[in-house]
């Protein structure tokens, strides 16, 4: 059994995290830290857990030397405090904050507010996207988990960008349920405010931008991308529209086609005919559907469960490669569907 | 024009009322105070105002020479700090606290964990339900409008108690929006906390409770009232699940001829065959359906809008007949439906 | 009085014109029809307008001569069966249907798959969107009431065409509620199916693709529209997120002003710097939010009420034009906010 | 490998079957039935199974030899047309539909309207809650699933009827999701009527109410049940709501130890302070959380997840026991919290 702990265990990743991991055969949850309920029951704050985690809430993970792998779901700026020292300890660690997805200082700066504090690793850091980049996971010790609004974006434009196909921009219409804003209060996610409404935010000015084209730059060639989130009163999900001018007109077959094959042997992400957020509920799948506008334009869109795909599934999914066991270990089970 | 104030007007009932004066044909929103944003204009907080309410936030009402009448938006144990000092100067005042609504002070210290600081005015205030103390309000200067709940709970029963037609306590199971928590976001409304879920919380121990049964109990004969408050994701609306055992067995069809000769000429109390929120949305009507289980069990549902009917529209109803105004001047209008 | 009929009642947005129109201080609503309910009391089928319409649903408007004004709530390719005999009669028309919106016979076909049964008074036809036709409805017999989506769309739209700024075509993403699909239950509006989840559908095939880029052709100039609609859990209300390539760079400020210059003076809409669904609800009011991504790329969202100024609410403002009346009359309140 | 079939496997218990068998380690899913889907791949009915179940629905399971166990998940008064021929060809069945639930053919007949087709059968099924009837189970051939909320209701108050510490009758005010009303559309579940509201109905005329009254009555000693369901605007979950008067006043504290003490070493039954569905969504769990109001009156609330432990995953906690497995065999999973 792999040794698993888990930093920053308080919010919805890290609850989410716990709760696939006890249904894990090779993984054993051994640690979970919060530095503001040290002390208490985990299933004292995650209620869904009691009767399958029996452990109390760790201070840190100093002295457990029992741990083979640690999932940081610290929230951006307090990941890179920690994630220097437990490399040290010789742990293999997914993080699922932003810090080491952007791999430049400069940007990570711009876009999070302040300097990184741990340059050196972002070079080793390994973008936790497997379906795109299964090989380098494989051989890393350190994963930055991709976001959510990335994890579906990516996977959404990724053929068009490694097939050469578009010209211009793509523009990314994101629908997300309100888990993805985390566990604190605020007016955005208080009911009154965002039930029964849609709410645009952070237009063009969303972290996960630099982040999603610098994958899809990476992945192969195409203009920039421009991110436009919204919120939609559902708690799980995100369904991510993706509109892109093709360089040479395509019939809605050709597309499909290119994305089966371009998927082909996927176990998680599926091309589909229409797309909807209750068929991947609660599951670690990304059901893309490709559709053309007029024969020049490509309609792409991809949905996930933002904390399972979008989040701790996929980090499960990363620790799986980064320890030889099949990928789809503990994670192989249908969306919910209703 | 009957110059009008609201005090503490930041929250959902103080916009709520703003909302409704804008089309009150008698009554001219004068002044809205804030403590926190006073200076600011009150459509940069209410947005939905913008073009309706062309007034800043003021600190206080006073040297607001030309009011009438205040409704007192403020929270519980902050009114009764204000009623004192503006029922001197001689307008009249609906509070939408609950600070006046329990006439015996160790009740309210009971309940609301604060000794009341203004008992003086306790006997004063007039309980501000047309329907049943219309009478008492057309000469009143400080009305106690009820809490969303009790409005909801008494309309349900009140006919049953007047009737002396129980035996035994009534149970009220309620539902409610989440608008009734107030603008303050807090983890019970946390929409991943909240959305796709009921939640049942205070059983027994919620504030309206004590308010139900001293009205209850004033309007006639009855057993204690038990009430089991519950949250569910919509924003508005309540829907009062109220039980109680029939001293003598009676048919469906005279319970419902019972209320309807109670209620006969109620322009906002309808009895209807199935209760449902959507019928009553944004307006302010209280919807009515009693029905019987085997014979000698009445179940009677109420339906309103949390924030109209159970809050500010009820207010400005009140005020209409503290001014001598047809009663439902400004609050005519019907229920959303869709 | 302007005596009104409706007819196609039962449905959304035929329960929605009589909502609206018994605050109506100069129309009176003489008469609903409906083929299916031919007889029954209004209230019945619309419970919430009890005690606000006392008419039974008469099977059509023959014999009334009390009409000066219908509304033709009946569905697509029904419309066109009852207008002629209606404007012969000499009563203005307003129709909520899509029959008379396409001014091409050939492409009211091609998209509406029948063929027109009425081309004649096609040309006759105004489409009713005040802030863009207000002389021409000033004058019409017949006005062809804008489909939800379209108003929405083309409100975010139309200063950007009308002013020439925009290169290549518009992508239009947006996201209705579910009473947009009318009153019929079927599987995409079954609770189980759509509740918690965001459903893209007919991507590039609504039939309002064709009347967007109509009207926004004759507005100005500018490429197609592209047109994704999608389904949110929510009932009413429609977030139209539209984006464009700027011929030339503007900032955000820029065009902000460009849009309050379009609107100026115009009661319901309104331009904002957030946009949602809540601020607009329930009321006759467009809320207008432009934003740039990249100082390129114009991204505008639109909110509005899909029953309200994307149906009912406008074919009263225009019947409101249409008699000489203040446009605002009976429309002007504020939305829900809340 | 136990071999397993699925009749009228269209609906939603028959894809949750599917859905949850999947992961079962010791039972195969052989064949799946519809009379209208027959020869359609599952996946295009059910698409989250795709990759998951590489089935065609069958129109009948004759023939199939490979079958240890069916599911029949067929309408009320269609399943007693198939459990006779199953019993002969000797595999077991857990019916899911309300056929076998009740003893007496004549409460059968009132409450379905209909006479029952197979009385012979009804003294060898078994009602199938395990936590009340294990013994009974692990010998039957035949097991009659309870219905949603008599699962939870049942659940709720077994201890006080056990213990025969209730005077008078129960009132069950029950919130159910939508998931419930299954996959036919139809107007109270059309999400413009149902979204946004709370509705109560069949108030003590629902089908659950005899069956919840024939077990507490066998399970110990109380008054009637009274039956009060509503819809809530949720997907799945339901919150059955529980109130009865104690012939003794107990506390809090005395409450909670009887039902700890009562489901002492209960896998699926959690006895809590709060009540709330999120935290048992998706799971077999059913969480209990009793309390007081006054002394004298137990309010007790269970929450379950109506498609697993109301409906599919209780089955095949049924079928576990049938067959000699653990009885949380593919089931011990924890609800998802958020």
């Amino acid at each position: 059994m792999i040794g698993v702990g888990i930093i920053g265990a308080t919010g919805y990743t890290g609850g989410e995290l716990a709760r696939l991991l006890v249904s894990h055969p090779q993984m054993e949850l051994k640690a979970m830290t919060s530095r503001g309920n040290a002390g208490q029951p985990v299933d004292a704050v995650h209620t869904y857990l009691k009767g399958h985690v029996d452990l109390d809430f760790a201070p840190s993970v100093d002295g457990h030397d029992d741990l083979d792998m640690v999932f940081a779901a610290t929230p951006h700026g307090v990941s890179m405090e920690h994630v220097p020292g437990l490399l040290e300890t010789g742990v293999k660690v997914v993080d699922l904050s932003g810090d080491y997805r952007l791999q430049a200082p400069d940007v990570y700066e711009a876009w999070y507010g302040k300097a990184h504090s741990d340059p050196g690793n972002l070079d080793k850091a390994v973008y936790g996207l497997p379906e795109l980049f299964r090989d380098e996971i494989a051989g890393a010790d350190l994963v930055a988990n991709p976001g959510c609004y990335p994890t579906a974006t990516i996977l959404a434009l990724a053929p068009l960008y490694a097939r050469g196909l578009m010209t211009g921009d793509a523009v990314v219409d994101a629908k997300s349920g309100t888990s993805g804003a985390g566990i604190s209060p605020g007016p955005r996610t208080h009911h009154p405010n965002c039930g029964g409404s849609v709410i645009a935010y952070n237009t063009g000015k969303h972290r996960h931008q630099p982040e999603m084209e610098q994958i899809l730059h990476k992945v192969g060639k195409g203009g920039a991308v421009l991110f436009s989130p919204h919120l939609v009163p559902i708690v799980r999900g995100i369904l991510a529209s993706c509109y892109a001018d093709l360089a040479e007109p395509m019939s809605a077959e050709e597309l499909s086609s290119l994305y089966k094959d371009f998927y082909r042997g996927e176990r998680f992400v599926q091309v589909a005919g229409e797309a909807s957020i209750r068929a991947v509920a609660a599951s670690n799948r990304c059901q893309v559907s490709p559709a053309t506008i007029g024969g020049k334009k490509a309609a792409v869109f991809a949905s996930i469960d933002n904390l399972v795909k979008g989040a701790s599934g996929q980090a499960i999914q990363c620790a799986n490669i980064m320890f030889g066991l099949p990928e789809s270990t503990g994670l192989d089970f249908p969306g919910l569907g209703v």
